[in-house]
């Protein structure tokens, strides 16, 4: 069965990205954790992006901060879509720098830019890639939402019943 | 065979939005076009949205400008992955705008932005989501990719040439 | 007599948008309170928003973070003027991406946009759109305007006082 | 029958504010316009900002430009809903000081603001004010906004006949 | 002699502007201190800028945050120069607001802008001003700027004593 | 008599710079114009800075764009009080480069700064300055404020009478 | 001889970073120019950087736009202090994301970033950096500021002329 | 040996700026400290800036915060390279002041500026600056990178076992 690749910059962006790994466990696709510097280890980022299609991911999912660089190279190197997650990590200003690093990406290499800190987000549009193709995970994403609009429901009962 | 969908909020969005359905219809992929404002056509957003899915497109792009509303409710409304454009329309404040109403989407409803203006690479990454189950489709990314790397270096040899 | 709607995107807007509920009740004026989310309830959404003039609101107040698409959607569905609060929430970068996705909206559908998190405002807006057609609404907002004078008075006082 | 009154800073903003004029006069809604420049006639900004309730104005809608003090100036004045329009005007930095100096009211004195250059946005919501307790006016907002819808449709046929 | 008016939208921003009025004491520059708002107390801003320079005022402080219109309105009413000193208020967007609604302000009426929250700074130049025409207020600031000078090269000393 | 001395970083922000020149003469005060670049003749700086004062001049209007230290150093040099212009010079991202670095001096070092390309009103500011202590040039800007009155009024009625 | 290497991402930089070559060149010192797309030839990108201090390079200047990351990649691969030019390529948002993508870099991995569009200045420091060890290289570095400082001179008798 | 200077504008930059002198001690290369400001002890900027090129400096690093003048006026009055540290100080706006007056200094008179807060990465690249020049130091710059790529290594692992 398809895989996902979570990968971020450091081990600091781990409490961050770790809501993409939570969601798509929820959803039973299998992910595969890796930390991947492109500042730090451009080598392994190279060996990742070029074999990441022939190791049995679908998509890849890439978390960093800064002048956030992995998202973007993975998908230079790779022919997956990759979704980007701009980190709002301690030595960015104000995320700015994150989002438009992540986002900006120049005509022919796109990357998939979810919200500042949205790892969730990129893990619900991994599954649902994955579901483009696979009835059983659209099935899934399906009751995912349903799930979404009975907790507003019931929250917006709960204020009714409060404001009286 | 899977269909993408292109839907823009106005037809001023057009002349951006036809580098989607370029590169699509380059990779051979059928493409379906249409306008649906989320603010002046809200049923019409509603009707697609609600049956995109079982109207045979496995991905859908939108794109909007300023409040750009259109990419984070045909989102809401579909369990597709939905790729949303930016676009720097007239009345946007230097596009800042286009970019945040639709990156900063909220916990369960993902939007996969990408760069102002990016029509080009929200096509890109539309085949790349299809080429994630479809062998086909993602040789075809491969060989596009080497032809960016092919007119990079011929580009390069011309710099030399011309620079000595 | 007529009532003003105060709806959010979520019950973490509370906070927030309870100024606008006080300060509404203080005029005397009713109001309804519930939680609808463009995001996770659009049915809802659809169904507030084309019925909201004939349930017996004047003026709907509309409150969301974020990419916040609350407002313009509700706007772009019904015929009453809506008041839209930008909130900062927790996923929103320093407030610029609610403010953004809620007062740029295209021409044809007016958000009446108040400051962040602004929700008193709201409500006093939501009152002076009454008192523009109401008397007695408009006198409670002349007495109201001339205690805001008085308490500056008695500031200025007391800050002259302790200043010999 | 109810009046707006429709004031900006400067005759060079009257391109721009036109448009409010415009759209309220096809509304069959009664509009003054005048010059009223907080910074430069601020005798004649307390005249009218007092009186504008009592000359038969249910409605201010204020446009001004740069360091843009005169919406919330007569919001400090006048009982009346005032509608502020940011001008992005030749001494401004991208529409962002317009922007901001009138959003930002503190907290019992709104300034109902809409988008950057959003003049025709603040004719239409003086007129669903005004609709929102004169049936005959919000009849004709749904025959407007009927209008919106039926001109996106026809736009979209023809998009999607062109692209065939 | 002349005194310094430091006059302020709230008793809020007090914190702040204390520091004006500290310095100009220590200056020997009568200074007096009041609450003027230009939203909730508009016929005081009146009273107060149209007679400041016939009661003894030499230059007016005058601080204020978010859309920050005391300022330039007293700029509007007094041929005094006016010093604006944004206040980085609770509501404020990161000081954005305060600085851009001060600063920005049309050909013909300026008000000299000092630093985010930097009142100290508006009272050495209001002591500037008046030392402009004040050789005895000038010799003052000349031994100001010598005592800045000391205090930092002791600090330097400190510095290079500790690194060794 | 005291004269004003108007400097600059380059030639080329002689355009913008003139307008301080014309209004400051159309106040019969005279003025000096020089061109000290702060990255390019530091020497110079120092003297102009050091000597300013001695050399009968009673105030500063020091113009420079991108990364501007012109006033703030002259500032820091000068004990007389300073006015900055920030120029939007071609290599300035948008103005926030000149804005920011002239305006976010540290306590104890003011630079009153105006709005971007606000030279005009650096020119009526230093006129005030000089105006507080002599009363032939405040009741020269009296005048003036009253011709920038009576335009607006001229323009109003104008306006009135082509609406009709 | 110590050579400098400009590199690019796009033959469309070039206009830009043809300033960095003719600053070089008037110090003669030698420069080799190339095209090297971190996005598009991501192994060139590896073999460059990995090579460039073998390859005889003393320094790096690397220009791109939009979420610009050869600079950034370059000093992640290459020992080599590398400066980075942030181009204000047509698809940038006003420079926002061409500067922050290569000035944020994490710590460990340095790019010496310099103004939008700078490539002049990059070209100054490379000599700056090999005139650091070089006497030679350096005089000319003198004499050249020498030559700025003069042109101000020049400029500002051609001021002081005109203005009588 | 080859000597860096680090420099500051005020005793609350040290903690930032120590990064630099304790990653540039780790290279065994020799640094001075000192407090150097530009608006406060201008004569002492001078003697520094005119002498650092004969007192043995190869680099010097200027941190500096708000309205930062320090790096670009030492870069003006010395030949060597300048390392400019945007410091977050308590007075900037979010550091965007900091950053924009040190990176965006005209033609001619380049600073080599780092990230927000940055100094380590200072310090580095003041290393790489000697190191290409004298291999000893290169090769130490090598050692430290292949310590980064270890250390993330060995993070990836732990993250991968905790992840089991």
């Amino acid at each position: 069965m398809k895989k996902v690749a979570v990968i971020m910059g450091s081990t600091s962006d781990l409490p961050i990205m770790q809501d993409a790994v939570d969601i798509l466990k929820g959803f039973d696709i299998d992910v595969d954790v890796d930390i991947v510097s492109a500042h730090r280890t451009p080598e392994k980022l190279f060996d990742f992006g070029k074999n990441a299609h022939k190791n049995g991911y679908a998509v890849i999912i890439a978390g960093a901060g800064g002048a956030a660089h992995l998202p973007g190279m993975v998908a230079s190197l790779s022919p997956l879509p990759v979704i980007g997650v701009p980190v709002k990590s301690s030595n960015s200003i104000d995320g700015w720098d994150s989002v438009l690093s992540i986002l900006q990406m120049p005509g022919g290499v796109p990357v998939a830019t979810v919200a500042l800190d949205g790892a969730k987000n990129a893990g619900i549009l991994a599954a649902q890639i994955i579901g483009s193709s696979d009835k059983c995970v659209m099935d899934k994403i399906e009751i995912y939402k349903k799930g979404l609009k009975e907790k507003v429901i019931k929250g917006a009962e709960e204020v009714k019943g409060s404001s009286k």
